[in-house]
């Protein structure tokens, strides 16, 4: 298989040219990439570092590697463009345009100012996580009236890594409640769920994949029975039905799809992520 | 001050269009943002209700506004090319260089190919994530084996949400050993740690900044008097550097640097994150 070595390279954290580089590799299917990331190239002595690297990378494999970058200091990217690799500034290519539409020039300072506007959404996502710690699997019921979103389902549907997602990526107050046995006995949904019904959401998941997940967790038991798995999957549906909770199911879907449903389900605030 | 109005439009969840539109308005300090997320634009008739708003809030604000897209169907991301909006296509920009480098078509798949691919991936960040859970705040000691990293430092230096954003972005296993007067009273320290030293990584903070955080939580208490304070941080900070473990100081970092810095100075693998 054809492979190929690229390097995300930025003089910040490098997660912005990771997201980018890797939306761009997963076009190509039939090559196999080995990804470094090189973050933090913040002086001209790291820059310089970085492109002996790259140089060394091309010597040995005989072939020049592939570079996504972003650079709020412009002078260290072009040292990196000077490496001989296929250079992909993420930021040259777009600043130009946006200057000409805003009508004013760029600040070239992404880091720097991505850190100060992000000091009130950090203690958001620091204080939403502390929420969603406190309110997993069921507990800290009484403080359902802060949540933005209470996500709900049976055992093992992915609250509570959608609940940490919310909280960490977007700030968002999201509280987890479990569905068991006892919740199916009672003609109308939990109480606790009751009381906030518009901010519940449900998450469902196929019977075989959830099968799968609950025997690992604990073989041979009625936890992981298929019969008691189809009655609570059944169950739980039929709640969200009757009382017209929206839900979604997590099969097929990565956390941050997951996450993206539900915020735009529920209409709450993206806010400002990073 | 100058608004503008910007949409993030795409056909899986709008977290890339989101991340890098982020990157790029961040270097605009002068002009303010309304920000708007148009997610799971997957079908044409999805998408002319996209132009729709997209035309409607030029025409209410006379002005245009501007899209940021990732399209994995590019007719779809014609139909909104075609809004009138100052358009920009991170996919469009730069796929074609690569295919010319790879010397391969694109699959213009980027969502279901990352839907895939992530699956084990999916798997390991669950994984990582009841990890995170199961060795916060100096719980499960004896699993520090399996640890990618364990994070030690004094209560509220940002060790589980650090920890829990390694999981749930990188996949890392990352536990985490809170400092107390207990650990301070020793010549060495924790005996946890001693045992997994290499993988022991600090947190740090100012005294001004903990002291903050740490009266909100408990106002008039012994934990947030500046003397406590101080004394906690100058032990932690003597240990660290006692024992050679390398540390970062979180006072002005996001989640995000802090998580990245880790990586970079633990020389842990970032794998496929997305």
């Amino acid at each position: 298989m054809n492979q190929r070595t690229v390097f995300f390279v930025s003089d910040q954290t490098g997660i912005t040219a990771e997201t980018l580089g890797r939306s761009l590799l997963a076009q190509f299917g039939t090559v196999s990439f080995r990804q470094v990331t090189l973050p933090f190239i913040s002086s001209v002595d790291k820059a310089k570092e970085a492109v002996r690297r790259i140089k060394l990378t091309a010597q040995v494999e005989g072939r020049r590697p592939v570079v996504f970058a972003t650079f709020a200091e412009r002078e260290l990217g072009e040292l990196i463009r000077d490496s001989g690799a296929l250079f992909i500034d993420f930021f040259d290519a777009f600043i130009g345009p946006l200057e000409k539409e805003f009508d004013t020039s760029s600040s070239h300072t992404v880091g720097r100012k991505q850190g100060v506007s992000s000091d009130q959404s950090y203690q958001r996502r620091i204080d939403a996580m502390n929420y969603a710690l406190s309110t997993d699997d069921g507990i800290g019921l009484r403080s359902y009236d802060q949540a933005d979103v209470i996500l709900t389902g049976v055992s093992r549907t992915g609250k509570t890594p959608t609940c940490l997602y919310l909280a960490l990526h977007y700030g968002v107050f999201a509280a987890n409640y479990p569905l068991t046995d006892e919740d199916f006995e009672k003609p109308h949904p939990p109480e606790a769920l009751l009381k906030n019904r518009k901010k519940v959401f449900g998450l469902t998941i196929t019977a075989e994949q959830l099968r799968r997940i609950r025997l690992e967790r604990r073989p041979d038991s009625r936890y992981a029975s298929a019969q008691q798995i189809s009655f609570e999957l059944r169950e739980a549906m039929a709640m969200f039905r009757r009382h017209g909770i929206s839900y979604a199911d997590t099969t097929d879907s990565s956390i941050e799809e997951i996450s993206s449903t539900i915020l735009d389900t529920m209409s709450i605030d993206r806010g400002d992520s990073r």
